[in-house]
């Protein structure tokens, strides 16, 4: 099988021009079929401010309402999509951008109304693997944004979509995922840089779990990680965007591997 | 060689909800090959106002600033081509949105600026066919907002993508290109009825064209049919949606049929 490359990338990365612009040089770079995914960040946010838009919260997670599905389908699916895809065609890479209703690519379930009503949010349920491969197969580079599709328009997590894309890929393709991180990659400790986990496989992943060593923000993104590599995926790294390029082009780099 | 139909759609059946569901639902009932063009309509000219972005205008044509950019990527790539998107999937067609930076499908030259800088404005110069065709044979339908690519997206016209498409793909299908408009089709005069071309052939509109019969928006639209209907497109037929849609079916239809 041929190795394919799942690079995500998030707010962070998104957010900074010259850090963006910066990857996307690695990324356009890489000579083997790769698919990116793409988070948010604020510019979203920026642009429901300007238009008088509230951007309600529930424990830390965004509610989307209709105005706000608006926003991120223009924002994700349109400025940033197509200014990431822009930037590639530039760079020599044939990227396309998609969303997950374009050929239907990201099947979701919108997210039952309770016991909190997120909005129009959905759970990824299938992803259209044979369409990716056929793009793949063309020399296509997928540029995928955090929208999924049930009947309409949904606004998904990047992790997430990340993680399905990686499983639904690996009976094609040996699946290597890069979640690019605005840190080192998982620590014990984040204000200590030593305390980087170089290696963290699952029986030291529950360890860590019951002692509560992480933040909620990690969580959900290392259980992603757990199942994508349960499910199929060969190799996933967790590592500042440019260490996950390092790793990507078989280069030492600084950051964490999920094993199992 | 197989038949495939190009639809252009303007404001007018963009900017109002139901009669965009309305033709959509038609468009996607058609079981033969087909590619669906869109214009911009009012949104982006809504989002900029209350973004307070000015629009500025030159005897009657937009100029596109680098802000204005920034709204049509957004409005016209994500909002107003993911919405059609979904409509399409979620009526059981198995549509993709693309602009031209989307596997550098259409590429454009960026207008030059003298002796009116109109900005991030493009003039189509390439149409990948290749690519396009590929999409038609895994049974997608192309949805194309009027953005091209020049090192980075360009605005550009919507009747000028769907001739150039027309032009590019008459070597590959028989083209019935289908121009939808918010009035019957081609009128001596707008105001009666009655006075519908039925048939504009080119010598017929060389001497309308001289004595001045068509208005300024009305004769670019010409233009493009004709240079179409040169390059190779089989069929081109200017009327309302519905008389679109009926000509697509091989009914009756009340519209003006472009001939050489």
């Amino acid at each position: 099988m041929d190795k394919l490359l799942i690079f995500k990338i998030g707010g962070k990365v998104v957010d900074n021009p010259q850090s963006l612009e910066s990857f996307l040089e690695g990324f356009a770079a890489l000579s083997v079929p790769k698919i990116l995914v793409h988070g948010g960040g604020i510019i979203a946010e920026q642009l429901a401010k300007r238009l008088d838009i509230p951007t309600e919260m529930h424990q830390g997670r965004r509610i989307t309402s209709a105005a706000m599905r608006d926003v991120v389908t223009m924002v994700y699916g349109g400025q940033i999509n197509k200014s990431i895809v822009a930037s590639l065609q530039r760079l020599g890479c044939d990227a396309i951008g998609l969303t997950g209703a374009d050929g239907g690519i990201i099947r979701a379930k919108r997210r039952a109304p309770a016991p909190v009503d997120f909005g129009y949010v959905g759970d990824v349920t299938e992803i259209r693997s044979d369409l990716l491969v056929k793009f793949l197969e063309l020399g296509l580079t997928p540029v995928l944004a955090p929208l999924s599709f049930d009947q309409e328009i949904l606004n998904t997590n990047a992790d997430s979509i990340a993680s399905r894309l990686a499983e639904a890929l690996s009976s094609h393709y040996l699946v290597h995922m890069m979640y690019c991180f605005e840190q080192t990659g998982v620590m014990l400790d984040l204000k200590d840089p030593e305390s980087l986990i170089e290696r963290l496989d699952l029986p030291y992943y529950k360890t860590l779990l019951q002692a509560g060593a992480f933040t909620a923000g990690m969580l959900p993104k290392l259980e992603e990680c757990f199942r994508a590599r349960q499910n199929g995926a060969q190799h996933i790294v967790i590592a500042e965007a440019a260490a996950c390029l390092a790793h990507a082009e078989g280069k030492p780099f600084r950051g964490t591997r999920i094993e199992l």
